[in-house]
């Protein structure tokens, strides 16, 4: 049975919502101004605007009595230990990196939402929560300077070693951009995160347009969706559009168009997935010649891997008949697959019941984009929680979060800590 | 009735079909050594090597008795009187001129069989014939140093004045160049044939699959097909292939790919057209990014104009549909429309006579890309005999023909001749 406990676990008056609406605004808005490029916000792992950014964090989780550093990897951490000694810790994050000309808010949003998620916390209750609750900044996502994504929250699951050799543009290796900034590779491992933590939660733009065409401005992710990358060669025979008749062509292009079609249709017609093929280029690419080659590819994606690989073997299927009906071959080079990582159900139960409890729409959907969260949940349960993206624009200066949104989001995430602390005292 | 006439059509020896063959193939690779790249065949309208080709040919018409000029537009005559005074003329040509890196044989044949053809004419009958015989060796029909092919050929129609003034790529205009090689644009008027010509023959290689498929080393020319000729602009919206799911997409790609199936569906359907896709590039061009843009293009063909435009008609229709259906929208440029241009059905019946005569196949066939048969069509009757191009590869150094073909074009060429002979005394 459950010991006895306040029925009531609003004991303190609500936090004041439309102040830390404003502070994690702002705080996105101070966050952008550091960038390694003048006049937009650009900060690849490791870059030294890294270190003012840290700065700004570390200030509002110290002024919450949070503990803050910086791991082997770059990645910022903010503690606020737990009233129970030996409680194990919930993890709050996403990551500071950004691609080339971004927004302020993919990623960044949140990592600052963590602080003032604490905030709303402590200001409701007069103290933290019994298990521990750590902000995570991670240092790299976006797998702009390496290739490779993740280093960031890899290192908290312990899999970054066989990332440690790779090189940049400019030939530094991963392990050479470690102690570039002052840190030591040798403390990597330490950097783990403790077996047994509570879960991961991680607030992020939607980067899609579903949630704002459904109307609601809060979604919970279902899964992260697995995927295939590929490249496709089509080869045929170049030759005269006017003297080549119909039944002695091998067109290339022919070929690519209908496994495009295909692509399309088996998408449309298969719940949850989505299939686009996002290179496409004939050559030589004259008006009157005949493709003699295709340069494509195919990007496959969704929440459930069974479906995924159905397709894709269909797909597959589907094209090789397409060549052999045209003379036309075609070679795969498999870039990227990636299974799909399933969100913790009790973590999606209290935050659905965190929604329905304020009267919000709590839509579920797939995220077709990868995030920390998938590296996180091989390790602990692990959630998101997506905000609606105004037109779908991300990786864009003009990226943007509706204000209702965060305030909605921070709602939703106190709730669920209750939610938490509730199931954690049950 | 007709008048009595000798019924064996050739009273003297026949010709040397053996030596003649050799001439043709052994003077087309004398040609092949005048170009303006060392190493290759390159001879672009009123180049300074076209003055050696010249030279060549017309000392073979010289030994024919043949008179040889080049008119106002750099188009060698080498004419031989026929036997009745007011007797009209037969042209037989094809043009000198060459695309960069050419073959030997695309255009050059055709003239070199006119002077072969009125040697076995002579040879045979110990005269030439009632009517005088013209060989055209037609200065521009490529297009490649202006832009619009046949100068050559609408010199003799007429038709070349409203090109005087198209510059090249260092910006000289036709009428320059003209001048430049020492010739008079004032006198390019007195340059075209004149009205009551006897007709044109152009022998030609047929540059596509059609004969080696069907195994058939000649064929006669049905039309030249009418062409359309369009660039087309997909627009859509870019947008992340992961986060937007199949019905919020507006793919560009998507529709293009449609379009293009259904281009090679409805040439497949209809006989004797054939529509092409050459040109097909998504943008931005990334694996992981739904197309928002596409650069495409569409060739469409037939010997008959009305199937043409109906299969037009038809495929911009589907092509509206299916960017309504993707929420894209398409810009169409027309680049080029011909219309068909029908042999004369007298001197085809005068080839697949010939052909039949002689115990060789003669297949009708569409001419699917243009020649200079096309603008003398608009002024005389005119025909074509095609010859077996192997694997079909021209515009190519390695561009070839068989010496049996050129041997049985010229044994169907003589028959024609005689065919002619007999008509106009009849």
């Amino acid at each position: 049975m459950a010991p006895s406990r306040p029925t009531d676990p609003h004991p303190h008056p609500g936090p004041d919502y439309d102040r830390l609406t404003a502070a994690v605004l702002e705080t996105c808005d101070a966050l952008a101004c550091h960038s390694e490029v003048e006049g937009e916000i650009n900060r690849p792992f490791l870059c030294p605007t890294t270190q003012q950014v840290h700065a700004v964090l570390s200030a509002w989780g110290a002024r919450l009595g949070m503990t803050s550093w910086v791991d082997a990897a770059g990645n910022l951490h903010s503690r606020l230990p737990g009233t129970a000694p030996d409680a194990p810790t919930l993890y709050i994050g996403s990551h500071l990196d950004t691609v080339p000309n971004a927004g302020r808010y993919d990623g960044i949003l949140g990592v600052v939402m963590g602080y003032a998620l604490a905030e709303a916390f402590l200001e409701t209750h007069g103290g933290p929560p019994p298990f521990a609750t750590e902000v995570l900044g991670f240092s790299e996502e976006e797998g702009v300077r390496f290739g490779v994504p993740f280093i960031g929250s890899r290192t908290l699951t312990g899999s970054v070693d066989e990332l440690l050799d790779l090189r940049d543009a400019d030939g530094m290796s991963v392990r050479e951009a470690i102690q570039a900034y002052g840190l030591s590779p040798d403390e990597l491992p330490a950097a783990a995160a403790q077996d047994g933590a509570l879960g991961y939660l991680e607030f992020h733009i939607e980067q899609g347009p579903v949630l704002q065409a459904a109307g609601a401005g809060l979604g919970v992710v279902e899964a992260i969706a697995g995927q295939n990358r590929l490249l496709l060669r089509f080869e045929g025979q170049s030759s005269h559009a006017g003297t080549t008749p119909m039944y002695l062509r091998r067109d290339a292009l022919a070929a690519a168009a209908r496994f495009a079609v295909e692509v399309e249709e088996t998408a449309r017609r298969t719940p949850g997935l989505v299939g686009t093929v996002g290179i496409m280029q004939a050559e030589p690419g004259a008006i009157n010649v005949i493709p003699g080659a295709v340069q494509a590819s195919l990007d496959l994606r969704h929440a459930r891997d069974e479906v995924r690989k159905e397709a894709l073997t269909h797909l597959l299927g589907a094209l090789q008949g397409f060549c052999d009906e045209r003379g036309v071959t075609v070679e795969l080079t498999p870039k990227l697959e990636e299974r799909a990582t399933p969100m913790s159900e009790s973590f999606r139960g209290l935050l659905h019941a965190a929604a329905e409890g304020l009267g919000l729409p709590h839509p579920e959907l797939t995220s077709g984009a990868g995030h920390d969260a998938q590296i996180m949940a091989q390790k602990m349960p692990a959630a998101m929680l997506f905000l609606r993206t105004p037109n779908a624009l991300s990786h864009h200066p003009d990226e943007a979060v509706e204000a209702v949104d965060v305030r909605d989001a921070l709602r939703v995430g106190l709730r669920f800590l209750d939610g938490l602390v509730a199931g954690q005292g049950a």
